[in-house]
């Protein structure tokens, strides 16, 4: 599908549907996008227009609001639909929308596994119909573009496995790590990740100078890493951490490798990799991203560290979990399913 | 009453109550403390002793805990109950500890106006009854020490007012001020003023690199500080905001002079109000407290500053709202009321 | 001037120089930027390139760096000069290039004044030529939007002054203040505009969960205030405060009205003021802006809460230090100047 | 030596010297303490007692500063001296204290290795006298506890590998480590353990809302940590992060394990290692410690969390940088020096 995408979105009370908002918006392509409400659903509240939900989008752009349905949706003369909404209902909603003729981008787990017994056991909810499963793509366009252009339902990836994959898999694909000794993925997240819903966990005094690791051996998106980078269970460590900031992902990466490397061959692994991907920016050897490199961008920076012997790796990879890790990399898969420049309204 | 306190805690589990906690437990003449839970109540979950509750007290101090009742409390053998509930609560029980023959350090608003009305009007909630709102002492030890010694109810203040009662009272009192010109108090506090219970509001993503104002108007703490200071209404603009911090109100306070005065005059009738008070602190001429200084501490910290024509006069007062604006006020009072140091366990 | 701006920036390594660097070079009517180094000037450094200063930009937007002289920005073919240099530097330069046909946008405090005594007085510095300074604009688009078109230098606000005289001029140009009770402007401050030199006041440890007032009576705004206000010197009191988050100033303003008046005349007064004004965001009576809705825009954004007597009036003004406070609006000044949409580039 | 200590601190101005200065005017046992400023250097101003450099220190405790000499030291009366100044200062002054007659507990690593090229490669400073070296305790005492009772000096140990050290020490002794797979340790400070030197790195707006991975294989603590826990340069890779808060050290430590183990065996083998030493708290299985309980704090907080198979073993490690990590310890070592009870003034 070429042209303008005519854009609906469902859900927009959220912090991932407060960022699509922001960029669907402002947009140069996206013609008359309109916003759906889960009224009643997750805090969700009716709202006529997007400025009511969001003053600080007064002057900068607008959108109409209306009360979601499957029937409003597909009525709406949209093309494109982004279900930001909880699992349980894109997996239930997101084939109507197919057959009313819509590509669906979902950013919830629903669709991101093939294989609905990983999806059951770790998210413990009825998985998507098969037939959608089977056809829908994992929506990492470094990895699967050539795949976006003809896409009815893509799954948008998770923040987490956004950061993991793109900063090993240029690794783990050369062969050049020793596997048998092991990964260890240790990342940090920003609190808006933790969602907008108040709880005990993410008030404020509860967040701010702390710091903390959660979920360890149990977070949902572990699978996803696991499946996506082919790493059997025991050969990875994956860790998440609550960080005292609003936004980003930083992981750091360890891996010991098979043989000895120097920079220079690291550093062109990954630019060969990333060749023509511009949302993936490789720092120098030696360099790091840091957090505030990528903060309000759609970029996933990667940087690395190699010890002087060349066999231990330290890679460290950081995206804005919101933009790279959520809505940045939603509307980067419409501009590749829709034959747009990748970065449109991205930069 | 004299002798070493035999202490009871009722509520523990909102940010006061754990401030009571961490006070209590090491405070070197408080014997046996008890804590009582309104369990199922505001969050507060069974527990058998206050490191349960509070895993980073484990190795620092201990207390068990019990579940509330009027009964479980009086037949508790304590000599003194502080009350960390909600105002209706306190309302409703302090009587009967009180007819018990304990003393009652009330951490609510209950006791804190002899006029119920404007309880009433302010508070929206029954008001405590007649009799024992007419005994009660309205707990800022450096106004009212010699009430404090005989006293069975203490209100304890609010943490804005104890700020800005403390910061103006001397001008007030010395009619230094041109009340025709009017007051203004613009105060500011961190998060954990705001409680423990998870709201939108004080959610980490809403109040981190914010800053807002809240209340303006209506906050309830208004009548408190009119009151104490004997301000008409029109006399003052108080205003409250939100500050990214954990803890600790600092409160800017404008006022016009009547007459010029200088820097030495202004400091000599501070330190002449508060001699003999340690736990207030007045800075030099010109240096004024910042929030650092007061955080973790019971100190209210006063500083000015003046216009090179001795008119335009600008106070700060500072302190930590869970420390001399709650829990470590409560503590301060007790020992006023059992004879013991003004400042023990509170240094 | 029309067309499309040809534009030097001089000074980029400040987080002024750094936010124009951001804005300019992806403003869609900006053509070929190019930046100049004071090398070995306040931490600048040499560099070939923008993003060799700043990594982030990396794929975002790139533009030449050279070293700075009056000549080399002479003769750069620029047609308009942004001045991100210390007020002495400014002073200094801003007539050759303007002799040289080019337009100066002036972002230091050297061109605010007409009056050269006031800034003697206030900055200690030599004063610009008088010939320069008479001619110079004041840049609060929405004050003086019909001087700009033809301007050859233009004076860009102060950060605080720009919140300030924008929250208060229309009530003070109505003549609703009771301008003998005195005015109260209760400002606060993000950390950045203390400025990228590292030191003890700006160190992490001693901004982070720490409130504090500054240059109280003495802050160097405070005449730009009172003088583009007209009050005199005892009319107001103005302090600035340091707020722990990066960016934003939230100014609270108080005044004793001389009449009555409902909240919907105050609204009514401000949109009036304000019409086709797109940066100035107007919220409706009783509602106020708060840090979040405009850090990272251009916007100032403008609330108030009225008492029941309609005598008392709160105001909050809030905007970016870095938007409007400083290199957006120098943005925003330049759109005018050259005829171009007010907003482009800022939305 | 029994009795308690007369107190010399050395260098009073930096964040490690502050702690300390808080913790020594309130120690019960600590008579007459004073303080010594080596004026002019980092930053080290004159003063004549201890609360002209803390304001907040007043009312809570004094002590008089005097200008430093090895002499003026010697002659105090002192029977120890804590040295809070740079490595090549410690190094070259511990011995006079000595000879004096004074035990010496320096916090610099001037002490900290037997091995005087290891310092020399590191730190590339000139090592302390190499008689000195070979008798000084490295200052450990959950390790070392039985040779600090003697010792005349003792290396305070770094922040980073106190909490490392602390966590892995029992798993390696006992040899549970797979150590041909490799231990991860991924470590994260709060912005004091940088100094107060003002630094663009700790600017507040750098630190702020960022996070980064920083000396990454060069980290001067990773030596200790290796020769401590007996490790080969290729079994351990660490890193250390830059958390945007005051305070703590929370360090991730990931180990496959030679044998599987159960949940149980692992937290018995830290509880009989930690037996009888009241500053190292073990948390249940599968409970983690955050930074929040362990700040302000002198405990060093261990938990761990083992996946299904009993063979992924992550422990997290936490404790304040200024405490345990620094100042805490330093007392916690003159206590058991002088026979006193280990968490005197401590808790």
């Amino acid at each position: 599908m070429n042209g303008k995408p005519r854009v609906a979105v469902v859900g927009a009370t959220g912090y991932t549907g407060r960022e699509l908002a922001h960029l669907v918006v402002r947009h140069p392509s996206v013609e008359r996008p309109v916003f759906f409400l889960r009224e009643g659903a997750d805090g969700e509240r009716r709202a006529d227009c997007l400025t009511e939900l969001y003053p600080e989008l007064r002057g900068r752009g607008e959108a109409p609001c209306r009360a979601f349905s499957v029937d409003a949706v597909a009525g709406s003369g949209a093309t494109v639909a982004f279900l930001a909404t909880p699992h349980e209902v894109s997996a239930e909603v997101a084939g109507a929308l197919v057959d009313a003729g819509m590509k669906v981008i979902d950013l919830s787990a629903a669709f991101r596994f093939r294989d609905a017994e990983t999806y059951a056991e770790w998210y413990r909810l009825p998985p998507a119909p098969a037939a959608l499963l089977a056809e829908a793509v994992y929506g990492l366009p470094e990895l699967h573009g050539a795949e976006l252009r003809g896409a009815r339902v893509v799954a948008n990836p998770g923040c987490y496995p956004t950061a993991v994959i793109l900063g090993l898999k240029p690794l783990v694909d050369a062969g050049w790590i020793d596997r048998e000794r092991g990964i260890v993925c240790d990342a940090k997240s920003g609190a808006s990740g933790a969602g907008k819903q108040p709880k005990r966990e993410t008030h404020f005094v509860e967040v701010n100078e702390n710091f903390r690791a959660y979920n360890v051996f149990s977070h949902r998106h572990t699978p996803e890493i696991f499946g996506q980078l082919g790493l059997g269970p025991g050969e990875m460590m994956f860790t998440t951490h609550l960080l005292p900031v609003e936004r980003g992902i930083l992981a750091t990466l360890y891996a010991w490798l098979a043989e000895p490397r120097s920079p220079a061959e690291i550093e062109a692994l990954y630019r060969q990799f990333y060749a023509g991907r511009p949302m993936v920016r490789i720092w120098p050897a030696g360099e790091l991203p840091e957090l505030r490199h990528v903060v309000h961008t759609n970029f996933c920076d990667v940087g690395f560290s190699l010890d002087r012997e060349g066999k231990r790796l330290i890679v460290v990879s950081a995206l804005d979990n919101l933009g790279k890790g959520a809505a940045g990399q939603a509307v980067q898969n419409m501009n590749a399913m829709f034959g747009l420049e990748e970065v449109e309204g991205l930069l």
